[in-house]
This record gives C-alpha cells, sequence and structure tokens, in this order.
C-alpha cells in the first residue's frame, strides 16, 4: 500500500518565512517553497503558523478528575483529606476515562506527546492509543519498604512490559519509582538495572520540596542527586520530575550523568514548593530540560502554552534578569528538548522528523501582530491558539473540533460524578 | 421608548446553581429560576456559565503594536532602542488602531472595563466609544520639570475633560501622571487638586522597581508612599499601578488614606521587576487591589484570565504558602475590586447591577469537570472560555464571534507595519 500524502500549504515559520510542508505516511518527507504533489491531501495554511507539537514532560493523566477539587490548602491536608480517600476508589476504567479528558485537552492545546505516571498503566495506555497521541507511561513502584509490595511490583514490571507490546507504537512503557522518600535504594537501584537492561526511561520526583531535601540529609546523611549517585542509578535513562531544590554541585552532577531534568512551574507555584528552578545554570552545564504541567490537580490544566509562559516568566521574576528564560530557549525546551527527552524522532519541523505538528491561527488578536512568532507562541498565546493538530501524519484535530470530543466530556463528567459519590458512600 | 429586555436562561453561578437573569435596559433587573418575560430575546445559557466582567486595572492598550517586539532585553535598552524610537511616530489615528485591536483581544477574553494611560487620550476613547467597551483613559503627565510642558499639561487636563463629554458614558477621563520620576512634587499637587475638584481618578505608576525606590530616597529623601504622603496627595481617588516595592508601613499609610493599588504580575515578572506584591497583607488591611495586565508590551497579552492565574500563583510561590492567593480572593479582584476602583456599578452577577456579563462556554476540558466553577475560572481556563460577552446591556460577542474583528486585525497588521516603516525611514 502507498503512504498517504498530505500537503501543507504556505504555513508560516517561525523564520517568518512561508512554506509549504509535504507529509508522507507519518513523517515529514519535504519542506520548502511551491511544493506540487499528485494524490496529496491539502490543507490551505496561509494563514497559520506551523510548529512542533509540545511535549508533556511530566503529568498525570488521569487526575482531570481532581480539577479544581482541594485548591488552596496544605500539601498534607490536601492529599490526606480530598486526593487520596477518591483515589482509593478508581480503577482502571475510571483512568481510562481521565486520561482520555486529558488526552482531549492536550490534543486542543497542541500536545503531542507525553510522559505520565499514575497508577492503572492500561487504563492510560488504552486512551492514548485510541486518542491518536504519543504516550509514554510509567509503571508506578511505591514499594515503601514493604518487601511484599517490591516483590509484586518486580513482577509488573515484567508483566507491563511484556502487556504494551499490544500497543501501537505511539505508546511506550516506562518505570516510575515515585520518589526516593517512597521507594528504596535497593528498588531504585533493581529500576535502574531493568531500565537498562530493557532500554527504557525512568521517570522519578526528585527534590520538588525543602522538605525532602532535609529528610533526604536525615534520612540517607546526604542531599537527593547525591544519593542516587551513591546508589549508582543516574544514567541518561533518567528523567527527574521537578528537580527545584538543587545546588550547583548537583546540576554538575546530572550534566556529568546526562540526566534529564524535568521543570513544571504551574504546580511548583501553586503548592507553594518552590519558584527558584536554575534553568540557565542546567542550560548551562548542558542538561536537557523538558517542560510539564504535572497534573491538573495542581496545575489545573494541560496547556502547555501556559507552561511555557511561566517558565519564561518565572525565570525572569526570580532571578532579576529580563534576559533569562527567553522565548526562543524555553520554545525549544517545550518542544526538541522534550522530544529528545522521550527519545522521539520529532521536535522540529524537518525533513525526516515524525509529522507531530500544530498549525496556529494567526487570525487572532493574541497573535497580532506577529513581530515574532515564537514570542507570540510563548509569551501571548494560550493552546486554544491551535487550529490543526497532527500525530504520526494522522489528523486529530481540524478547524478546532476534535470529532468526539462532546462524547469524551459527557462521559468524563458523569465517570467523575460515580468516582465521587462512590468515595463518599465507603467513607 | 421602552427599554430592550433580555433574558439569559439556565447559566450556571459561580455557588453552582443555575438561575436566569433578566437584563432590561443597561442593568440587571431579576435574578431567579424560571424567569419568564414577554418580548424579551432570549440565550439559551444551559451549557454556560456566567460571571461579572473581568476589570483590567491598568494596561495601555494601543501598545498592542509592540507585542512580541523586543522581548528578553534590559529595560533601559529596551526602552532606549526598541520602543521610543517608534513611538515617537505614532499619531492619534495609530493610538486609535491600536486601542481598536486592544478592545478587541479585551471582548474576546471577557474583560468589560479597563483603566489606561498613554498618549493621545481621543485616540483611545474613540477605540472604546466604538467598540462597546468601557474605558476609563488617562492623560498622561509627563513634565520632567520642564515647566512649559507642565503648563501645557495643565491646559490639557481641563481641554480633555471638557473634549470627553463627547463620548457615551461608557468613557471616562481621569490623569496620569506617569511616575514620581517624570513629575514634579508640585505637578503631582496640582493633579491631586484637579482630581478632585473634578471628581475624577489619579492614575500612577508607583514603586514598580527597586530602583525608583532607591532613586526616591536619593532625590527625596524616602520612600515613594511617603513622598506622596508629604505632599498631601494620598486620597481615594488614587491608583497606584505596580505598588510592588513597599514595607508594611507603606501599606498602612495607603490604606488609612483609602489608596488603590494595582498588581501587574506579568509584566513585573517579565521585566524582572520583581515579584513580592504584599497581596495577602494589602488585603488584611482593607487595601481595594484591583489587577492589571500592563501594556501588551510587557505582557505579551491583555488576557485578565491569565493575569488572575498568576496573581493567584505567584502569591503561593513567594510566600511560601499554598493557602495565599485563594482563587476566590482573586477572581473577586479581578472583577468587583476592580468595578469598585474604576467607580463603577458593576462587577457582581446582581439586580441592580450593570449588566457587564461575561458567559462562559462550559464544554471544553479545560471546564471539565466543574467541581468549583470559581477556581476552574482562575485556575485553569482562560479568556477563549468565553463565548458571549455583554457590556452595558449589549451583546458584543456571541459564539466567539465579534462581527468587526476580521477587519481590525487586518487594519492593524496594516498600522503596524506603516508604523515601523515610519521609525526606519526616519532614523
Amino acid at each position: 500500500m502507498s503512504k498517504s500524502k498530505l500537503l501543507i500549504k504556505n504555513p508560516l515559520h517561525p523564520d517568518g518565512a512561508q512554506r509549504d510542508i509535504l507529509v508522507e505516511g507519518n513523517r515529514i518527507s519535504a519542506i520548502g517553497e511551491g511544493l506540487v504533489t499528485e494524490g496529496a491531501e491539502v490543507i490551505d495554511a496561509s494563514r497559520m503558523a506551523v510548529m512542533p507539537g509540545l511535549v508533556n514532560c511530566h503529568t498525570h493523566a488521569a487526575m482531570t478528575f481532581f480539577r479544581g477539587y482541594g485548591d488552596d490548602l496544605d500539601l498534607m491536608d490536601w492529599l490526606n483529606n480530598m486526593i487520596w480517600p477518591v483515589e482509593a476508589h478508581m480503577d482502571e476504567e475510571d483512568v481510562y476515562i481521565g486520561a482520555k479528558l486529558a488526552c482531549l485537552e492536550m490534543i486542543k492545546s497542541g500536545t503531542t506527546a507525553f510522559l505520565d505516571m499514575y497508577s492503572f498503566p492500561h487504563g492510560t495506555a488504552r486512551a492514548v492509543d485510541e486518542m491518536g497521541l504519543r504516550g509514554n507511561i510509567s509503571y508506578t513502584i511505591f514499594d515503601q519498604g514493604n518487601s511484599k509490595r517490591a516483590e509484586l511490583d518486580k513482577r509488573n514490571m515484567e508483566r507491563y512490559l511484556e502487556e504494551f507490546k499490544r500497543y501501537t507504537d505511539r505508546v511506550s512503557f516506562s518505570v516510575g519509582p515515585h520518589a526516593i522518600y517512597t521507594v528504596t535504594g535497593p528498588m531504585l537501584q533493581y529500576t535502574h538495572d531493568f531500565a537498562k537492561a530493557n532500554d527504557v526511561l525512568v521517570h522519578l520526583h526528585l527534590s520538588e520540596t525543602k522538605g525532602e531535601v532535609d529528610n533526604s540529609i536525615k534520612e540517607y546523611g546526604t542531599t537527593p542527586v547525591r544519593y542516587l549517585e551513591q546508589l549508582g542509578v543516574l544514567s541518561p535513562n533518567l528523567v527527574l520530575a521537578h528537580s527545584l531544590w538543587m545546588d550547583s554541585e548537583e546540576l554538575q552532577i546530572l550534566a556529568d550523568h546526562g540526566v534529564a531534568c524535568v521543570h513544571n512551574p504551574a504546580s511548583n507555584m501553586k503548592l507553594a514548593s518552590g519558584y527558584r528552578f536554575k534553568l540557565e545554570e542546567m542550560w548551562s552545564k548542558g542538561i536537557r530540560v523538558g517542560i510539564g504541567t504535572d497534573g491538573t490537580s495542581s496545575s489545573n490544566n494541560l496547556d502547555m502554552f501556559t507552561a511555557m509562559k511561566l517558565t519564561s516568566f518565572l525565570a525572569k521574576a526570580w532571578s532579576g534578569d529580563p534576559k533569562a528564560g527567553k522565548a526562543k530557549d524555553v520554545f525549544d525546551a517545550g518542544t526538541s528538548a522534550g522530544a529528545n527527552i522521550l527519545r522521539l524522532d520529532a521536535g522540529k519541523v524537518e525533513v525526516g522528523m515524525l509529522a507531530d505538528l500544530a498549525l496556529l491561527d494567526l487570525d487572532l488578536p493574541e497573535m497580532t501582530p506577529c513581530h515574532d512568532l515564537v514570542s507570540n507562541v510563548v509569551n501571548s498565546a494560550n493552546g486554544s491558539a491551535v487550529d490543526t493538530l497532527m500525530v504520526d501524519g494522522k489528523i486529530l484535530m481540524r478547524n478546532r473540533k476534535v470529532p468526539s470530543e462532546e462524547a469524551i466530556l459527557a462521559e468524563a463528567r458523569e465517570y467523575t460524578e460515580r468516582l465521587f459519590a462512590k468515595s463518599k458512600q465507603k467513607k
């Protein structure tokens, strides 16, 4: 069977020029002026801009159920009294429905791939598979020193690795030890070895709060990054969500081992975890930095445009330097660096890359005038500027319409009600 | 002539209940379940939420021309080499076109009223008048100790006060001494007396940067608020944009005099002016706090949803307290407190209030689920959730369409090109 052909005519590129893009199958096969291709479906993008799809490097997709539930509370009050009592009643079907809502939100705001950590990985995987996005889904490890749970986690890692083969190439598997205060040192080492042997990512929350660092010093005699170094688990497979409370020497250790860091500005701000994410210093040391939204329970949306704006503005604000967090660099973090971290041949509008693309409406006040497309994307627009989204060469949204959206919203509302009713009954 | 009647059926209110709203003429005349009115135009809002229109308490509307032009630079480099050389070539027609683009952006993101400061006030006033919004437009005073310029400013204040009578009630006049480093003490006193005699607002940038405070101590022997107190120009007419670098005693002085403060989080962050806006302390002292976007040259959009989110998240982040900047309080700052500062009988969905209302689409992922409407508005949604906007009882946007939008965008692009071409020629 011959490959499908799709010709995007005249979109504006970040350099300010208009060039056609030819997509054959799931990849970009040509870029240039006046491309002509027989038998290609044509999209007129004369009043649109093109950009690589955004890559959300840390989220908990199914937590959409908790959007706006229990804001403005202290962390432990929120977890103990609001989130955990409801989560205890979630099953795979709930996760599937919550993750579908998350996928819909991501599609509508220009995200083409994400790294996830939550329970019931098949629930999220099914949602990703069905919705057409790319998802790397981490099996959450949370043994808390319980050896039975650790054995179960070890068996599950093997099981899910195998079972995930049933999904399309867009769905990947990874292991997600939750944090150094919920997973033992030996289990972190096991996870590291497993990831190396099977060539998958390790997805870990690290140095999210000052309290975590203090506790690490108390429990392990040193800071989180040095503790991981002592365990011998630092590698280019490792992706550290938050990476907020780290000193310069720790950043150098991460750089030396090729570890990737993910900035979650909305969550860090809203939960008051801290705000001094060392973006410029990480970049200057050559660390790969991705951007994430974290879950909607703490962010409260999955709009990567907002995450990029917060990344840029926050870097300037706390450092006192308006030249920090430049739009161009932040744009790269949200696209090409994220794709690199997720090991995707994507994140750039270039020949040979996977066709994971967003087309933006230029006929919006927030995109007018357009002195600098990248600035308008990072500083001015939000996810609703996305008109058309393509993943793996397939169009998931056009004219801001996702075919299944009404059904997904209705189902999400129904499941939210059911879940919260369940948790109230059983209290 | 009998008043026009408009019945909004079944919108969701912030308390989670659905109630009809009857608008007669330019005011809300009834709120309740199952309202029936003969001869009323009916809007079916069963799948929408209602909220008061947002009030943008500090902006420079016509600066839309500079969106994305010269980001990521040091302040003086940006002003001297990017902004001022172009501004020097602007005329009233440019201001009118730039302000129309700003009005369009505000309408599309739920703002119904704003406080502005820029040159050529008639340009902005004409745009507001024509676009149907409410605008309070400050005549900018910038005498820099030049007595000729001061005399001209005095004459202009009288002249514009008179000339503004030609506009509808939606357009108000105020005086805008730019800052304490560009306007002399005697001129600040003159402005204060003028505002008192004519019952108009005084709109002043104050304590925006650490440098401004240091300079005030050097030049006037004390901090900005104390300097204003010594001049005797503190009053409930006074609105202070930024209000960022103030100590607790200064806040108490402002509270004692009923002065209003405006928070501009996006601008403060992007220009690295500072981030410790003392929101909770101001509230606890009873200071009226409004929210502003500042101009698009420094913010880079006019979306008050984003401004509210930044207000809430930033308050939590720097104070380390997740209970700071609660969604409900920030929502009030963006609506009722703003309306109070602009002296509008608006900012609440209550009988007797001006019908300045936004209807939000509930069928959006970022509004789903809806545990708490106010949280979704402040923390999750952006301005594109606004489906319908009404000001003074008149519908300016429905189904996200503003009748004149394509023409406004085209004209703004044309004028931007012309303006930047002019400034290049004459360099």
